[in-house]
């Protein structure tokens, strides 16, 4: 697992130890490898590359969607399915959803009118590409079909799709602050959603589904800032897209009120508390005790 | 009901008769005014006021959903489950869920990337008043509700959520030219939707829903060429929205293709075709028959 490399500050090493404990006797890379396999074969084969009038909307969308990232989300909610014992692919079609309606967000948030983002995924944003209009109906498209993935999900799996909507709708942000954050890779509110729907897809009794929406907030809120740091730290070429812009545009972030140091110390903290949230669990929640580290050691 | 004021060409008094057949069995314009109240009771409850910190967003989705229109995709799910002999109340949240998919749609469509609009339902557009941003939003805001309210109706009637998704997706257009429509009234395809969802919630036979479909389709080409004549004879201030765009534009629409007379004549045989669609079906069929007259007989 790579380590930030951090100009700054390094992460104290007693937080990081309690984190990647059981590390040894969990491949979390190969883990990750495998389930983005499983969700990027989903998600293709989810919208399929059309050679009919609808090819360009299709293409924008396939580009966004298809242009990799860490899915991040969508191995949540996998990972939650697998921590109560259900199969992998109960979670399969609400994960590869989740993963849409991100990408749809994504989509939607770059354009001129919201955060005129150019770049993404290191790649030109959706409507550099394919122009405005295309851009929004792209992202409408995203966020249509995944609610159409969620309900064959749901179906497939014998659970009422208003349960998992309902899920979603808990993980919805509330406060106007969070709302600005509802078309960033910032807001916490999708973990929850991963986390809980992926769960209860795999058969999650209610005082699990208490345990890990404990680990999902703390979990998305460690993640967002580990994200405040990257975006501190990190040039633009290797993060994918701007860089420093939290900073540009006079932003509250962790860093620029709480510090640097702080910001990682609390952010390591976080990830601990995740962890214990998850005690109780057997070694099926490994995968989800793993991604806590990896959501505040990453450098990307 | 009042009649096309048209300059140009007026409407055959044989086609005329043949579609306001029962004028007098049936009150259609309390029929109307009554199932709007119903409609636009629950829109409002839907989507509720806040003084929260979300509250402005909520204003723009409200703005677009409550500015009245005539509510007659809706209506023809309320009416389609009548005709099969459902309960009004079973199509309700479905009906509500059209007309919030439909509002997206056009609070999308005339963002300045896309058709550019300035005046809908007789007022500015959502953008002109909350700004580009917030439209964005809102529209998406309106899609996420509309599936979350699609669904809750679902798990009332006790029908699996698939079978109304995949309704609905029996409606998406599938050309080009029908894709550049998706966003604007013009497409037909929400009516069969509208019409084929409503009926399912009222516990339609597939023999039904394939009669109900016809009646649909026709209807929805019906409604678009009418819409077409009006935006040629009727000025801006009556419309509520810009009018002579398509001619603007230089679209290809029904009356510069095949004439205003032609056109006309089209409309109405197309509502004599859908209601000879309904032939099989009962008194409670009449407001579907009634709305077929009053698609092409409209004057806004």
């Amino acid at each position: 697992m790579p380590h930030p490399k951090s100009s700054v500050e390094p992460a104290s090493s007693a937080d990081e130890a309690s984190v990647i404990i059981n590390a040894m006797a969990f491949d979390l890379p190969r883990y990750l490898r495998e389930r983005a396999v499983l969700i990027e074969h989903h998600l293709a084969i989810s919208v399929p590359e059309s050679d009919g009038p609808t090819g360009r909307l299709i293409e924008a969308m396939r580009y966004s969607l298809m242009a990799g990232g860490k899915r991040l989300r969508p191995i949540l909610a996998l990972a939650a399915c697998e921590a109560v014992g259900g199969p992998t692919e109960a979670a399969l079609g609400y994960a590869c959803a989740l993963e849409m309606i991100h990408t749809y967000s994504l989509v939607h948030d770059d354009l001129p009118c919201m955060d005129d983002d150019d770049l993404r995924r290191g790649r030109p944003t959706n409507h550099k590409v394919f122009g405005e209009a295309i851009a929004v109906l792209a992202g409408d498209g995203l966020l249509t079909d995944a609610f159409g993935l969620l309900v064959g999900s749901t179906q497939s799996a014998g659970i009422p799709a208003q349960v998992i909507i309902d899920t979603l709708a808990e993980g919805q942000p509330l406060t106007q602050q969070e709302l600005e954050h509802l078309h960033s890779k910032k807001t916490g509110a999708l973990f929850v959603a991963s986390v809980c729907g992926g769960a209860r897809l795999g058969g999650a009794g209610s005082a699990q589904l208490q345990l890990l929406r404990d680990y999902a907030a703390a979990l998305g809120l460690a993640f967002q800032i580990t994200d405040d740091l990257l975006d501190v730290e990190q040039a633009t070429e290797h993060l994918g897209k701007r860089s420093h812009k939290d900073l540009q545009r006079g932003k509250a972030t962790y860093p620029s009120v709480i510090g640097i140091e702080r910001s990682r110390a609390l952010a390591h903290e976080l990830a601990q508390h995740a962890c214990q949230a998850l005690a109780g669990f057997d070694s099926r929640a490994e995968a989800l005790r793993m991604l806590a580290g990896f959501a505040v050691e990453r450098n990307l």
